[in-house]
């Protein structure tokens, strides 16, 4: 069973499985140092090109798990359960579904990423809150799950300091598009925590990392199928990403557009439809979802009317003050945009399409997100969308109104992200947004 | 034109053809040290699965060659030609082609290798005769061809850096078995000796890099192609190496039977058989092709009776003698090896097949060759092969002889290489030695 690199990388080059332990020790001895970069990220490329098989899926996920620490919920009554987005614009769920369920009575320890590419994250959003501390030591980080049954963190050093190592180099080496990688990466964090159920929302669209729904549901089946391995419950939402979610995209705009909601009020578009309710709504669909898998409410819809019945009492919002107040944020110093500047409609018609990777990459641009590790984030920076798919305007009328705290950066953006909407004669066809429900 | 890495890498994970320009700053950038190891060899993997056009290969050679120096022979009347083998157990033709060219008139600059893997290289061959210098500053190579027609080098420094650069990383990435990044590596460095014509030995079968006669086919092709696209005239052999050529593989022992060839000594096996006629013919017909392409005799049959005659008369035999004498050579103390062992038939019937590979690698435990680049040979070592496929054998007559001035490895190596034979009550069918002319 003892390979050499060379042997390993070869037998992934040919498209051959390789044995579970032998892929165990490649991954744990590249998380350990004692495999140079070059021959990984060969391996890597073959993986790209040639993929795994089920059984090696399950053993990269295995041996990034191991390369860490688990946590472990010894004295823990309640049922543990998390969720995760593969990502998108505006996309703020966590802050609206963490406090529902936590409120219900279970309990959701929740690590989350920063903003990658042209997504935001949901620690920088929680950053946007002045103090607001995400940096928790493990031990402090149970603490509060035990004590307030949620809390939120960034990956420590301590989970899958392996999968953090590959990632990195898959980053620089053009081998991050694997649904492979991509899925043991997301697996690993998940399964380390501890937790017994996990709700995953695998986003497709312009603002998604796979732009088909076809795309998207393989990998919420890859997905759904290592969690399984595991032994966890793991229930996927396949949602369109095709247009902003909600009213706001950017990280204190988010986390207002989240009080909003979590306070009931109820904010209008042009049309005079609820702007906040898609957000509201997938929010409230995927705290059932966690509920559910718990299985104390009997069923989903018995879930879901308990999920409505936390949000719209107050509860939920109590417990969003409650983690606040824990981790040391002060919302009544939630800042608020220095500049704004409105992009106009430019065509009589209606809107056809949002290009919202461009997007999203415009709204990094003007500040909201970073471009290179070290940058400094402008928590007040980001676009309000005034409009929907499907929406009829008029030349003239708003379309977008962009935020920052530079108003250069404004300028700059005003410039471009006009052309990233489409116009047409015709409303397009109407699709939900939760588009497959996969158990 | 400017692209990223990560860029340059996903274009060709996702099988995309690179423009010329970009394909060849990314190979010469790496050649100065711009681009980390761990980028190309993921580039690399994907070449290995996705291939290169016929316009990239063009680029990928022309990069290498220009990363170091091409040489010129303003003042040189002579055609100038080489010719290049894929590899093999017992392939010491160049030490006989190479001197019958030169005495037959054209001028032969011989950039040639080392033993790589289990097959056998030029350069230790050459070695083995004690005081031969192949180490030749490249103004002392050309007068040397100025004046004798030939001189024997091996690569230098200046000759294709960045082929040797990426050789290095291809080797400890499991990316050498590229057919597009094998043939680039041969041709650039060809092209860049500044010779007219080009013989390739391409070899196949158990001893060979590619077992099979479709495969090396095809690499005849992809070299021929690329010494097309620089303007060379080249003509391919391909060649059976499903037994060793001859019957030594081993340094001073295949000297041994390369002067013998040059001075007209027979050596008849058991069977009566000329057991060198296969080395014999083989360099005649390459020396034959060399001089051919020259265009000097005509046709190809008035070449190969010229070249006969240039050996019979000892014409080639004085040209070795020369360059042995002008490289510092003594053949009066080439070495005979200090032990021997005989490695009886195990079964009475019909030789079918030897494991040229497993027997290449034995020789190379030995002491033939190098298990690591800084191993020093054992010039002595090596195996005489008594019988060839199809011989009608009887238990307990010699098969091999080991030779060794290690007694330790000898016996080591006489328990296995017996298993790497295989014996049938039937005689296989004959193939002929040259399978294919391609020009």
């Amino acid at each position: 069973m003892n390979l050499l690199p060379t042997q390993i990388i070869r037998l992934k080059r040919d498209g051959k499985v390789l044995p579970a332990p032998v892929l165990r020790q490649w991954i744990q001895e590249y998380g350990k140092g004692h495999i140079p970069d070059y021959q990984m990220s060969a391996f890597l490329m073959a993986v790209c090109l040639r993929g795994f098989s089920s059984e090696e899926l399950h053993a990269s996920v295995e041996a990034m798990i191991e390369s860490g620490v688990t946590l472990h919920w010894p004295k823990h009554p309640r049922f543990l359960v998390d969720k995760h987005s593969t990502g998108g614009i505006g996309d703020k769920t966590s802050l609206i579904l963490g406090p529902i369920v936590a409120a219900a009575g279970l309990s959701v320890p929740m690590m989350s990423g920063r903003g990658l590419g042209h997504t935001g994250g949901t620690l920088d959003k929680l950053e946007s809150i002045p103090g607001f501390q995400t940096r928790l030591e493990l031990p402090s980080f149970q603490e509060q799950v035990e004590k307030l049954n949620i809390a939120f963190i960034g990956q420590t050093e301590e989970i899958c300091p392996a999968d953090r190592k590959l990632y990195s180099l898959r980053d620089v080496t053009g081998t991050v598009e694997s649904m492979n990688l991509i899925s043991g990466s997301i697996m690993s964090k998940k399964i380390a925590e501890g937790i017994q159920g996990l709700v995953l929302d695998v986003k497709f669209g312009t603002g998604a990392f796979f732009k088909t729904l076809e795309e998207s549901a393989e990998l919420a089946r890859q997905l759904m199928a290592i969690g399984h391995q595991f032994g966890k419950k793991v229930v996927a939402l396949v949602t369109d990403m095709n247009q902003p979610l909600g009213r706001f995209a950017g990280n204190a705009l988010e986390v207002h557009e989240c009080i909003d909601i979590l306070t009931g009020q109820v904010h209008r578009n042009s049309h005079q439809e609820d702007s906040y309710a898609d957000t509201r709504e997938l929010s409230i669909q995927l705290a059932a979802q966690m509920m559910n898998l718990s299985g104390r409410w009997g069923n989903l819809a018995a879930a879901e009317q308990e999920a409505r019945h936390v949000l719209n009492s107050g509860q939920a919002y109590n417990k969003f003050v409650e983690i606040c107040r824990a981790q040391g944020g002060d919302l009544t110093r939630l800042p608020r945009p220095r500049h704004s500047r409105i992009v106009p409609v430019t065509v009589d018609g209606f809107i056809t399409g949002f290009d919202l990777e461009a997007i999203g990459y415009l709204n990094v641009q003007l500040g909201a997100g970073r471009v290179q590790l070290t940058d400094v984030i402008d928590p007040t920076a980001g676009i309000e969308f005034h409009h929907k798919l499907g929406h009829a305007v008029r030349r003239g009328e708003p379309l977008m109104t962009l935020y920052a705290a530079d108003e250069k950066r404004l300028h700059q953006v005003a410039e471009k992200v006009g052309a990233c909407v489409s116009y047409g004669q015709q409303a397009p066809p109407k699709f939900s947004l939760i588009r497959k429900v996969m158990s």
